[in-house]
């Protein structure tokens, strides 16, 4: 089975063109997603036919787990599309994705823009429960929700890009949070039914913010384009940067602009690393 | 350029038959061995020509370091060459490596038997600082080296096995062992001036090991093969185990065969995971 792995931001994918066949994704991608016995990524996407758009993408977890969207992900299909001249000379094209249909620019350096769609935050979009009941920053952030992990009280910031983000803005440097302590009691806690993505972000200048990512079902990554997305609009919100950002992730930088009321546009570069023939026996 | 992905034990390796071709491996393998950016391994390896034996082995750490030997490496190396029918119908061949040469036996279920070549214990041979003064128990090895480590004193035992080894039996559970914190102080330790791997070991029974290895240059690993040979040898001086014994690693088991003064042998399979075409600049 032929596969390509790419990455954006240093988040890493295995692609699959499936052509028509069936398997049990879910699976395959535990076994590719392995760092040792597999392939080694931080998720397996499917590209394939759509009614609605120019193609739809599937994506999964290491874990298993299927997700709605991921914003570097996005970026890899769109530029293995324009990679293998499947759109011919067009620079404009849709995606299909559990969270809707995303419009996306490919640039003549390479560089590829892509809608994120609308920020969502009302507490039942995120979803987070009702208790603690949530205080709205502006009547449209819910901005100071508060958890507390390990005798930390951290106040989260509360977004969805189509998945759920909690964002907490730190004082500290990022680079000393204990994102590996405490990111999984952030991801599994009872507030977030759906579980969620959390982000720890320090703003430096009106145009630049510092990330690190907690990954629903990964774990810390290098980076997170709905990630990078939802701490954009809410450092925004909250009067902290204006309407173009760059967030500064571990794995490079992501632009994000967002004019208050509509779509997120994101813009970042992806790579092909190398192609694939996959050996293993799937079904082990 | 073309590549396979195997493993054996967890421990994964790019493999690449240069065909002539020269290039700077030691930034390859820095480039390929990167989990996020690269294709991901443990290490980089050549498949090269020899005068001496059937072929030669050249074996690149994830850090860009050459590495004298590596018992797993060589297991996978000996799979690609038994998978790609290089030597016929023949079940016995030799392998030129840095740390001499090593014969290799292809049992028909696939598993490989390789030599390890002899263990040395001489101070000069590991090689370890003769300060502290070394202590050698039944005059053969230097089985209570003293370190002390972040308020810890470690007794390692020291074997070379082509490669330097220092070995610390538990009597705690090996699990528990902080080995990410302690793994890098005791690999450049001033004792070592080649640096040393790090093994901790937990005696089951006469015939069975439990390890963890922290490997020079790459850190902790699912498996290390010259690793498993030196904690059975050191474990069999010490009137611990037998003549045989398996090591249960992270990644997998390995049989570990020794007569008290000739070659060590390992026992283990290895498998391919995928075959790869690296489309990056490696120049980069």
């Amino acid at each position: 089975m032929k596969f390509t792995k790419l990455q954006s931001v240093g988040n890493d994918f295995v692609l699959i063109d499936p052509q028509g066949e069936d398997k049990d994704w879910s699976k395959l991608a535990l076994h590719m997603c392995h760092r040792h016995f597999g392939a080694g990524a931080d998720g397996l996407m499917l590209i394939l036919p759509s009614a609605k758009a120019d193609f739809r993408m599937r994506i999964f977890n290491a874990d298993g787990s299927e997700a709605e969207i991921c914003g570097n992900g996005l970026r890899c299909l769109i530029h293995y599309i324009a990679a293998n001249n499947l759109i011919g000379n067009r620079d404009e094209l849709s995606i299909e994705t559990l969270a809707g249909i995303r419009n996306a620019q490919i640039f003549a350096d390479g560089r590829i823009r892509t809608t994120m769609g609308k920020p969502m935050f009302e507490a039942h979009q995120i979803p987070v429960a009702a208790e603690p009941d949530p205080k709205y920053y502006n009547g449209q952030l819910i901005s100071d929700f508060p958890l507390n992990i390990n005798n930390r009280r951290l106040l989260l910031s509360l977004v969805s890009m189509g998945n759920p983000h909690a964002i907490h803005f730190c004082t500290k440097s990022v680079e000393e949070f204990p994102l590996g302590e405490v990111g999984p009691l952030v991801e599994t806690h009872k507030a977030f039914p759906k579980r969620t993505n959390f982000e720890v972000a320090n703003i430096l200048d009106s145009e630049h913010i510092k990330v690190r990512v907690w990954e629903r079902g990964v774990g810390e990554t290098l980076g997170c384009g709905s990630g990078a997305s939802a701490v954009a609009v809410a450092a925004q919100i909250l009067g902290y940067v204006g309407k173009f950002v760059y967030i500064k992730l571990p794995g490079g930088t992501l632009g994000v602009e967002w004019d208050g009321h509509n779509d997120v546009y994101l813009t970042g570069k992806a790579e092909i690393i190398y192609t694939g023939e996959w050996l293993k026996d799937e079904t082990v």
